[in-house]
């Protein structure tokens, strides 16, 4: 029989299929391509970007032109704008605001062709410390309430551009889901003064079979509530609410931990397509925000959403999380 | 600039880009196939799956043979299993449940090539009686909370087999999305007395500029708050919480709307693959759910979902409501 499992933070349940479980081989996925053509991200086209906002390159190397590692632009389509003032109306029983906030590309590495396996730690470690400085530098606009640091790759994750990228985007309200998992924290830091994340950390330790890595700051895991299969949620294990104030060793940490996360679910879904968020507390919040937890949610595209997820959040998955987390524990390169 | 807009119902904000829409031409979809090969749902195929639980067929016809109009069958596969108790314990900080529910497939029609707008007006009211009675059978059995009516079209939108079928699922807690909508539903009902999907109807049928069709008992329009390009709900004109209680003269209402509707949409996007659900209230349960109305969510899959709606459950639309509702109203056969 199949195993209903509630969220302990949010409230959601989840339909896991204990009894007849899909192996990796049972997925039929589309795998994320690189087509040829002019890629806007690569050397040498800078100029078909909007002028960097920020970049680590070569020193001596100009603005706008070769010789970067990281490279920050404005989204050329951006869906919110960073020019004017945030003003709210209604007209009947409709609320409305104006869609002021900031959309930009961070352009993870000059190669069309490497994804996170493949690029050298210092070259993840590199991404990530402008995502911090981005996040820092954002959270100056009292505008903002929340940053959403997020990744798509490949087509059937929503990615319009094959060249590895992530997206900044910086909102005037918090976002609903993002809400709910800190209200939801909240509230078992009321009734218990613990954080149900630290709680998490020391459950799955303890239980040991979702884990898939661990290193000195971050352990790798299926989450126990997966709504997708082979979910992965890489989390600090030190307390901490906010991902911008994390610190060079700790970044050091993240990426060889990313990396080899990566690289084991690439070893059993070949050029899978994936999404990742970086769920972080809010900014300029009135609200203390105790009892949250940052964290990275990450979700290979193996299956299609269908109407059932849509209408109730209610999430079928075919491999439990156990199974998940012992099949990516096993994966190795040969 | 585009425009934020807030949902009134659960509060979910969603960016509609009223400044650079998509036109219909601007989406790229994977229109739905139909692949050769055996139909477990086609006439002849009956012992390919689990014996018929119920079916509108010609009269002298056995079950489990041709004959029928509409059939329904276990799902072979199903994510929950009628048979057991529903057991609930807690595993540390985890709660779980056993999978306990039904889970029916509906097949609408022995034709396999034909979709809602191919089929007669006679065979949609069909299925959709066929709605309502497993409906009514399902809430006899005290161990369920919520049923749950949908359809995937196309693999786009989750469906593994293409011969038209519908969903039925029987659940033992009500699913959190609908809890929500109906939780946003009563705040407002207890603040204003009034039922917040009529304000809705009230306001949609003066402003008129989303409207897309409007017969004797339901309206289609497409919803102030899309999620996605070109959603569309139905709904009832008069109140009801319930839609296992629709009469058979607004069966009929419903059939020709839902064909005319689902017919302008496929003109637009030929081929185009979608979800629908309907919402409709929780059965068995105690609360009163003054204030919520049963309606339909038609969602077309023109675009995939990607990090940042997931990450959020904000959503960035492309052509914004008005505009998709007028090209709804003008899309003609021809």
């Amino acid at each position: 029989m199949s195993e209903l499992r509630r969220d302990p933070i949010n409230g959601r349940w989840v339909i896991v299929d204990t009894d007849h479980p899909n192996t990796p081989q049972g997925y039929e996925y589309e795998p994320a391509t690189f087509r040829s053509g002019i890629c806007p991200f690569c050397y040498g086209n800078e100029s078909m970007t909007p002028p960097e906002i920020e970049s680590i390159r070569e020193s001596g190397t100009s603005p706008n032109t070769p010789g970067w590692q990281v490279r920050v632009v404005p989204n050329k389509y951006p869906a919110l704008q960073i020019e004017g003032d945030l003003e709210r109306r209604g007209e009947g029983i409709y609320d409305m605001s104006s869609g002021i906030g900031a959309h930009e590309v961070l352009i993870e590495t000059p190669y069309h062709h490497k994804d996170i396996p493949e690029l050298l730690n210092s070259e993840i470690e590199n991404f990530l410390s402008m995502y911090c400085r981005r996040a820092l530098d954002l959270k100056k606009d009292k505008r903002f309430k929340y940053i959403m640091i997020f990744k798509n790759f490949g087509a059937a994750a929503g990615a319009s551009l094959e060249h590895p990228h992530t997206q900044i985007v910086a909102l005037p309200m918090v976002p609903k889901n993002v809400m709910e998992e800190i209200k939801g924290a909240h509230n078992y830091f009321e009734f218990r003064e613990r954080c149900i994340f630290c709680d998490i950390i020391r459950q799955e330790t303890q239980e040991a079979e979702r884990i898939i890595l661990e290193n000195k700051h971050f352990l790798s895991f299926c989450p126990f509530i997966s709504r997708f299969p082979f979910e992965i949620w890489i989390i600090p294990k030190k307390h901490d609410g906010y991902f911008c104030y994390i610190t060079q060793e700790e970044i050091s940490s993240l990426a060889s931990i990313l990396k080899d996360t990566v690289k084991k679910l690439k070893i059993l879904f070949a050029g899978v397509s994936y999404n990742f968020i970086i769920h972080s507390s809010p900014i300029n919040g009135d609200g203390v925000y105790e009892g949250y937890h940052w964290h990275i949610e990450f979700m290979p595209k193996l299956t299609r959403t269908a109407g059932f997820e849509w209408g109730s959040g209610f999430y079928v998955v075919a491999t439990p999380p156990e199974l998940a987390a012992k099949y990516l524990r096993q994966a190795k390169e040969g």
